[in-house]
């Protein structure tokens, strides 16, 4: 019996970039942002070896861009993040978690500064449009809420630069990270930033022009061939040796920012009107209860986590194991989960409840080693 | 080249009754709110032939609740719908379009009146919950705006209310259409309504217990032997032949409620305070430009429809058919699709852009004859 298909309709958001996606043979999909994803290109681990040898072309078109532009924008967006904002000058980029007044994660996206009174909040798969557009119109904002036609193509691995250079020319080469810049591409201006869900170095570009993103598509791949380039996108592995977390798998609703272990996006001490923030605040104060953590997890490879498995200490299930793949580098299963505050000392063991039987994790830090080669 | 999987991770939310569905041997999956929904179980034509001669068990639990509860719940649950709420006691439930200021469609929803304070939107495919919830923050409201834990399982087909009766007993006959009432089953009560997204009468069961669910689903199946009942999802030949659209394909939120069709659930003369209220009646005033319409189109069986086909008057392309499929009942292929409104009357013919070649279209009523059998 063949594994469930997913039925392409139009709900599910076909990209500028499916059609080639599925000419090279994409194995598997997912739906994210109401959109397609490919999650397997070639399989998992021989995308993860392509990544981090040679250099892909992700359609990450699903990466939606919440666009906030008026008279109000910058106050309407320093509302919906903790992280202070002030200091984003027009071409910063950077990580922006979306919480509510408990301080629970809404989304976890990228924001950027496209001019001082335009912000692009590049969002993981919430309908952040809806929270930020509600918000506007109950507060009476003069601002515009909406999600503009624009579908992200990155590149990604350690020959992204030469290659990105290559079809836009060196002024890529001085984009720095977390910046972006705009980028002229057959006579059209793009918004091109050096960042990416990858721990291998990249860019994202913001393609705003479906047709040209078609023939931008097929110039990469041109002049990447020297390089082994290919199709590649997000991959289980590589992000999970990174530490880099997914909303809706990893963290929810159900999880504050600090709990997912974004404190280092939080501007707790800044005089800033935030939604949330005074709930982070207090929760600094009392203290955490858990913690997202970096696991290690004995024994051959475990098979496909699909709901999450029971992690147990002294025989109660005490927190859940979300995400766990073999690394083939690393020659162990690793893997991202929350845990009570009190099992999250590094090499703390705890039981896992994997399919076909219990296994033993080790809390170990995240990224893990060598997850980065730059 | 075998299509595209479906990669189902944690974020993919499974459903209390995924297992099941699974060892059926489901065919194709959709995601539909951050879940998964079956699209297909033994084959569209297959199950459409099933569905209106038998009873089937759907897994509709992507239809999402969103839950407005305290003192400014009935004003919330008013401001997010444009039908009239005014006359839905405790015990009703009925189609309510979430618009925004523009009158564009937000989501489609039933909404369910579970207590004077306490609301129920039972979502398409968008984050309600997020727009509720901005909405309420944003006005200050005393409210709360949860996605509580209810999955809600449908039986649907001619034999469905033997089938409901003998396992939940006959308090469900005096149930009527667009009613629902507190049912026990096994001790526990669950809200059970006569609804659901077929024209062949039944049932949906707001499960609000992940075990119980399951020993419910098993239940149905055992008391539905006799009727041949098995599993199944709506059914896209079904649900073009009753005229349902389905929001993210047919309409979008670039479309008003009118465009849509919906004139019949918008309360558009009643003293309410609504989003969306004041944009409708402007675009009464001053004529609709397209309309949602439904289509047959000639020749032979339409291949998939992935992105909509472009619709051509006059050598212009003008429109769209958005969902198309062959009715083995009516021997045609019927289609759903919006085009501007000079287009819309019965009998007008257009050009379509199908896969192959250009087909001829003519603008019908729906539902099609014979959609529903009641």
């Amino acid at each position: 019996m063949n594994p469930p298909a997913l039925a392409i309709t139009k709900r599910i958001r076909s990209t500028p970039f499916s059609s080639r996606v599925e000419d090279f043979g994409v194995i598997a999909y997912t739906v994210y942002n109401h959109m397609l994803l490919p999650t397997q290109i070639r399989g998992v681990e021989a995308d993860y070896h392509h990544l981090r040898s040679a250099v892909q072309v992700w359609d990450v078109a699903c990466e939606r861009q919440v666009e906030v532009v008026g008279p109000d924008a910058a106050r309407l967006a320093q509302l919906l993040t903790v992280r202070d904002l002030s200091s984003f000058a027009v071409g910063r980029c950077g990580y922006a978690p979306v919480l509510d007044d408990e301080g629970r994660l809404i989304n976890d996206p990228g924001v950027l500064r496209v001019a001082d009174d335009r912000f692009w909040f590049s969002v993981s798969d919430s309908d952040v449009v809806l929270w930020a557009g509600g918000l506007a119109r109950g507060l009476g904002l003069d601002v515009n809420v909406s999600e503009p036609d624009v579908w992200p193509l990155a590149v990604q691995g350690p020959h992204s630069e030469t290659v990105a250079a290559a079809v836009l020319g060196d002024v890529v080469r001085d984009i720095k990270f977390f910046r972006f810049a705009p980028v002229a591409y057959r006579g059209h201006e793009m918004l091109v930033a050096r960042s990416g869900w990858s721990a291998q170095g990249g860019f994202e570009i913001y393609v705003d022009d479906a047709e040209l993103g078609g023939l931008l598509y097929d110039d990469l791949m041109a002049a990447g061939a020297a390089y082994d380039i290919g199709p590649g996108c997000p991959n289980l592995i590589e992000r999970i040796e990174a530490g880099l977390m997914t909303y809706g798998t990893d963290v929810t609703r159900e999880h504050t920012a600090l709990e997912a272990g974004l404190e280092r996006y939080c501007s707790l001490d800044a005089d800033i009107e935030a939604i949330g923030l005074a709930a982070l605040r207090q929760q600094r104060a009392t203290g955490l209860t858990r913690r997202l953590s970096g696991f290690m997890i004995d024994g051959d490879a475990v098979p496909h986590n699909r709901d999450g498995w029971d992690v147990a200490a002294g025989g109660n299930v005490v927190g859940s194991i979300t995400s766990a793949v073999w690394s083939p580098r690393l020659q162990t299963n690793v893997g991202l989960g929350m845990l009570p505050i009190e099992h999250t000392t590094l090499g703390t063991t705890v039981e896992v409840a994997v399919p076909g039987g219990t296994r033993t994790a080790t809390v170990v830090d995240v990224p893990f080693p060598g997850a980065s080669q730059r």
